[in-house]
């Protein structure tokens, strides 16, 4: 990350990189409610990024330019001594590897600002960032080797692993659970976000960061007056936006706390004025949906495990709500007894092949004791080592997306039982489950064919992670008995070993 | 349908009956622009009710007092004839069989406004007001034989049967199939639709009458500027709304038609604001879904033949809108080669035992060819006669709604595979559609359960109707190997017959 303090001197960062501005002052009263804004401009367009008191008599302002060029920023503030700072800052090319945030394309699927797409394949740990600094090193350790390329995590501690770190978003007045000053932001805190964030984005995976959460009744932290919420809200958006992999998750079970629905629009608000990048907003439920048909929603985070159970039901979120849509929890492969944490590894992976072919995007999570073995202990609370089954197959699902259409795969002839996800006419993957079929009609729908175009076909092992080319091309010929299939007459099926998980894949070759 | 004058007689008509005002003036300009409002009051609220020009020189008011009481009117109209006439109507205790308008209770169900609970067993005939008179008579007793209670209707013909009768909304000017003068009404015509619509409430049938269709592009009817499409709804709820079994539904197939979302959003409100009974109100979509999150949905109303091909999908309508489904259209039974005509019987009959499970409700329709054999000659386009094998057992769906709780069903534990519709703790529903299972096991979902509870279990055979009960109690007990269920030791499971269309009840006894 660049530094810069006021001085004139302009200095390089990525387009997309983040830009800091360092600004020191003493002031009277409460040093975090104090206006500051940094104003850039590339002469085209202007953005206003908030700053924030980092504590110290130190404030930041952190911008993470939209464009290449030379961008000329100026402070803005009440107090006289933050207020007239200004500087350049040249932004060049983008580095291999970075892309840009990402964002919404084709209204279903995400993208790199680059066009790179965004295949996502989630995990959860929602306090990785609050444990010990070994045990940080190994979750970043382990996500390296994995798939992942988005993880839900909290910002304010959950209240089981808490313990685990002395470090509070609130400074402490005591040494009792609700000793809490909430108008004292403990800066130390948040540098350690800081630079979970970074270390994520470093590795490439977005950090889909949950700004509010029930599992915290005792302390105070998640039950704040509206005044606090905010506050805290627009705290953490001017601390952590200019990173390029933040995805703002308003809530995690946003219906168990105690807000209302008026409430979530404010804060939704809130984050989306006070967010000078515009990064990705989402609301993730318990058994109750906002409606993310309101236009802050820019797509949709939902819980419910039974909308993955086959390849149907993922289909009818994207089509109500006409926004990308990401199944963030569908329970999680663990020994547990709750039936929230007991999927197999084969379950948990076919969850993701479900939404795959409803055109969606699915999370994991693992629920295995650990050393120690109390809830906390498991992947889903800590992060820490993976354990399960399912996170090999997931990266062997993810190279299949990634060899698959760009930006990806959308439910084909949708609301007529075809089972098929891709692109008409040129792609479609068929996921069988637990079926164990022998056999499978190569028929693919009307829509974009006429006759004659030719296909080859791949049988997908989805759990032993195998590919295996059928030999030769299907010549696709309209169906005597219907007109809405296609298939070739001199091999209208193909066959299939027996076992469960396989897929079936249908490509166009000219 | 009682009428008075503006004579001071005060008449009675029931509560939620059809009082009309009429009125005589003779006017420059053009009648049907005449402002004209009848204001009602019983001295606790104000009803402005519009009135509307029925031709020659006659002015209609029509009203149906919400509650009980003496109501005094008086008309409102800058046309001096028309302004000041006022009137007293006393509206007394329905008589039996009138249980008033249909409104959403419990946000996912229907029940008239006695609370009476409304069991939504819908069919579709488009045009069958605008067939000969003798037909017309032949669908109204086609209807009183047949279960349904609801059925979809449009106000403008469809351009395939509108020959069929010579009467169009708007006045003739030539006998080419454009040749309609778009500024003028034909009362004729509408007089027509007031009596079918009349017809329908006196055999207990509500009236889904749809206000757009796309299925008339020569005529110009269906593509009218917005001051004329405004002008028209205003007309139509003037004409309709007082009458008690009234729906409205914005469109079929809206998004075929060339309006834009905010287009449909102004229609919407219109009819909000211009119909003073506040009836129903939905629109139907082809394969791009209305915001039915939107305020002044009432409820939803959806053709997707999918949604019903299992017992899962349609709840994930309700939680996305946390609104009354209805799916509208699910493919009709017929003899078709396209596959939305081609459902067998036991297919249609399916789709509404799938819907009921979910907590939804459903609409049939029929495409055999009648004598004469056009596509306009079907059920679904011109009414007559039931061809099909699916409304008896419809018949028969309805005798167990009437039998279930009030005012419907609910998924029960949803969001987790449990197949039940009902009521935890009271009643649980499983349908078993192609299914032909030999045994069942009798478990409960723990919600509402403690154990002790005894419960009786019906075995129903949903085709050939009947219904037989398993001898004995069934004594709830937690299950040793979960804490998710509960079932009787003694009896864990039932057999079942091997037969497709299988359903079984489990009823709490004490």
């Amino acid at each position: 990350m660049a530094k810069t303090a006021w001085a004139e001197t302009p200095e390089k960062i990525e387009r997309w990189g983040l830009f800091e501005a360092v600004l020191e002052a003493t002031v009277d009263g409460d040093p975090f409610d104090v206006e500051l804004v940094g104003v850039f401009t590339d002469g085209r367009m202007t953005v206003r990024a908030p700053g924030f008191f980092d504590g110290d008599g130190v404030w930041r302002i952190r911008f993470s330019p939209p464009e290449t060029g030379s961008w000329r920023w100026a402070s803005e503030s009440p107090v006289a001594a933050l207020n007239g700072r200004s500087g350049r800052v040249e932004a060049v090319a983008p580095s291999a590897g970075n892309h840009g945030p990402v964002g919404v394309v084709e209204a279903y699927h995400f993208a790199h600002a680059d066009g790179t797409p965004f295949r996502q394949v989630g995990t959860t740990s929602y306090g990785w960032t609050h444990q010990p600094e070994a045990k940080r090193r190994q979750t970043l350790e382990t996500l390296k080797a994995a798939p992942f390329n988005k993880i839900r995590m909290l910002v304010t501690p959950n209240a089981a692993v808490s313990t685990n770190t002395p470090l509070s978003p609130f400074v402490r007045t005591g040494a009792g659970e609700t000793d809490f000053d909430l108008d004292r932001f403990d800066p130390a805190f948040f540098r350690r976000l800081d630079a979970s964030v970074a270390a994520l984005g470093e590795i490439g995976v977005q950090a889909d960061v949950i700004l509010f959460h029930p599992y915290d009744e005792a302390s105070g932290l998640n039950a704040m007056s509206a005044a606090r919420d905010e506050r805290y809200v627009r705290y953490v958006v001017a601390r952590l936006s200019a990173y390029r992999n933040v995805w703002w998750s308003m809530a995690n079970e946003f219906d168990i706390l105690k807000k209302s629905d008026a409430g979530w629009d404010r804060l939704f608000q809130v984050v989306r004025d006070a967010d000078p990048h515009g990064r990705l907003r989402s609301i993730h439920n318990w058994r109750r949906l906002y409606d993310n048909g309101k236009p802050w929603v820019t797509h949709s985070s939902i819980q419910n495990g039974s909308a993955v159970l086959d390849d149907a039901r993922a289909e009818t979120y994207r089509s109500v709500w006409q926004k990308a849509v990401v199944f963030d929890e569908v329970c999680y492969e663990g020994s547990l007894s709750e039936r929230w944490g007991d999927l197999t590894g084969p379950e948990m992976v076919r969850a993701f092949w479900h939404g795959l072919i409803g055109g969606t995007y699915v999370g994991h999570s693992e629920c295995f004791p650990q050393e120690g073995g109390t809830e906390g202990g498991f992947w889903l609370g800590e992060g820490g080592e993976l354990r399960g089954e399912s996170w090999t197959r997931l990266a062997f699902l993810k190279s299949v997306m990634e060899a698959g259409p760009k930006p990806g795969i959308d439910p084909i002839d949708k609301w007529w039982e075809q089972h098929l996800g891709g692109v008409a006419g040129q792609y479609y993957l068929r996921y069988f489950g637990d079926a164990a079929p022998t056999e499978w009609a190569v028929d693919v729908p009307r829509d974009e064919i006429v006759g004659g175009e030719r296909f080859k076909v791949d049988v997908i092992d989805t759990w032993n992670m195998t590919i295996e080319p059928v030999a030769g091309a299907f010549v696709m010929q309209k169906r005597d008995d219907t007109k809405y299939f296609f298939r070739d007459p001199a091999r209208p099926t193909i066959s299939l070993p027996g076992r469960p998980w396989m897929a079936v894949r249908v490509t166009r070759v000219d």
